[in-house]
């Protein structure tokens, strides 16, 4: 008797080339078909998150990749991550401020294309790899913002579609979320974090100080290469 | 006794440069300073709705300008406004069906750029014309995808702001529309609709069949120049 392997359902995967949307994709890898969608908005370190997401999607073997253009976001500009008149600050890890990395709506902007190409996919999820407990405190990755989100997709999109919108490291720490991309075999050492380095990770912005803390509390090497290695596992 | 004007607050509009958001426009020069947003996509019709976009800011004699490339809405496709290989379909004014011209998520893309935009202006609402009555049956034109929107803008952005998304035209008829542009001294002769044509309007595609039909039923002449000019106001 002949069995027939289902089909997997699509999953379209938000796929900066980080930490935190690697493991992200590694998660959605055990139940879907992965699609893996890559924006460019003119970042400081955009060469380096492109040269990420390309070694992640080969690693993961995909055959939908779309890379998309959203340099308007750096044309609004109000953030230290695209408007290089505004310093990226070193990281204040008890701060409870929104620090100036924030990018204006980013987040909407990029589940809006999202959901567009889900709905011509016709794929079932959404992955976006938000981190909100342990993370800078922005707006767009608190849990209500993807709930409310996820109705504006039931809303405005054809009746015969829906996509679940799929955040499965908001509420982790950073060294669970490492913890869990080691156990599954996610390609760690491709991803890159630092919000101003594209050679050797700064190790004070924001981005890196969370990634490195993450590292090591988890009590794992970081496999990438770094300026200066600070030891945050304190703060 | 010097009078003080006060400074208008800003909306962003987003304005494709057809009759329904040229009326929109002329509705929120009323009460705000207008930011025009015009998205290009790689439509069939974009540059003579860009020179559409253009004619009117300047009509308006508008600050503040944006033109955003969301050509990706192209690449992901799905519309026959966008893939060439799908043909725009003749009007049928009495179909339930959402017609293939139906551009997958669209406005949410839209929307999500007038928001970071209107966060960093600072705006006070943000103006789209969508129309849902008289319409296509989109399903990103329903109030209640407008309604959602308006909550993912809650959550999603910084705390101290907020933007109204404000639909003046979602519930009017197409004639009804046009009278309100005449009465306000829209710029209707700068608008393009047409879904297929940059020189002379076709006359038979949705977009042309839903706008003729206002312009009769509202006893207008309309100012652009057609290629047929069928007469639709029986339909």
């Amino acid at each position: 008797m002949q069995i027939l392997k289902s089909k997997k359902k699509i999953a379209v995967v938000a796929l900066s080339g980080g930490l935190d949307s690697c493991v992200t994709a590694a998660i959605a890898n055990e139940d879907y078909e992965l699609a893996l969608l890559h924006a460019n908005y003119n970042q400081l370190t955009e060469k380096k998150e492109l040269e990420s997401f390309n070694r992640i999607a080969e690693y993961y073997n995909v055959k939908h990749k779309l890379v998309v253009d959203l340099s308007h976001i750096a044309a609004i500009g109000g953030s230290s991550l695209t408007d290089k008149s505004i310093p990226v600050k070193k990281a204040d890890l008890h701060s409870k401020e929104i620090p100036n990395s924030y990018v204006p709506f980013r987040n909407a902007n990029i589940l809006s294309v999202c959901t567009g190409w889900a709905e011509v996919l016709n794929a079932s999820a959404i992955f976006i790899g938000a981190v909100f407990e342990d993370s800078s405190g922005y707006p767009d990755c608190r849990p209500e913002f993807f709930k409310a989100f996820q109705q504006v997709i039931k809303l405005g999109t054809k009746p015969d579609f829906n996509a679940d919108i799929i955040t499965p490291v908001i509420n982790l720490s950073k060294a669970e979320i490492v913890k869990k991309g080691i156990e599954l075999n996610a390609p760690l050492k491709f991803t890159w974090s630092c919000y101003t380095n594209e050679d050797e990770a700064c190790g004070v912005c924001d981005s890196c100080a969370l990634r490195l803390r993450g590292f090591q509390i988890a009590g794992v090497e970081d496999p990438i290469a770094y300026k200066i290695k600070p030891n945050y596992s304190g703060y």
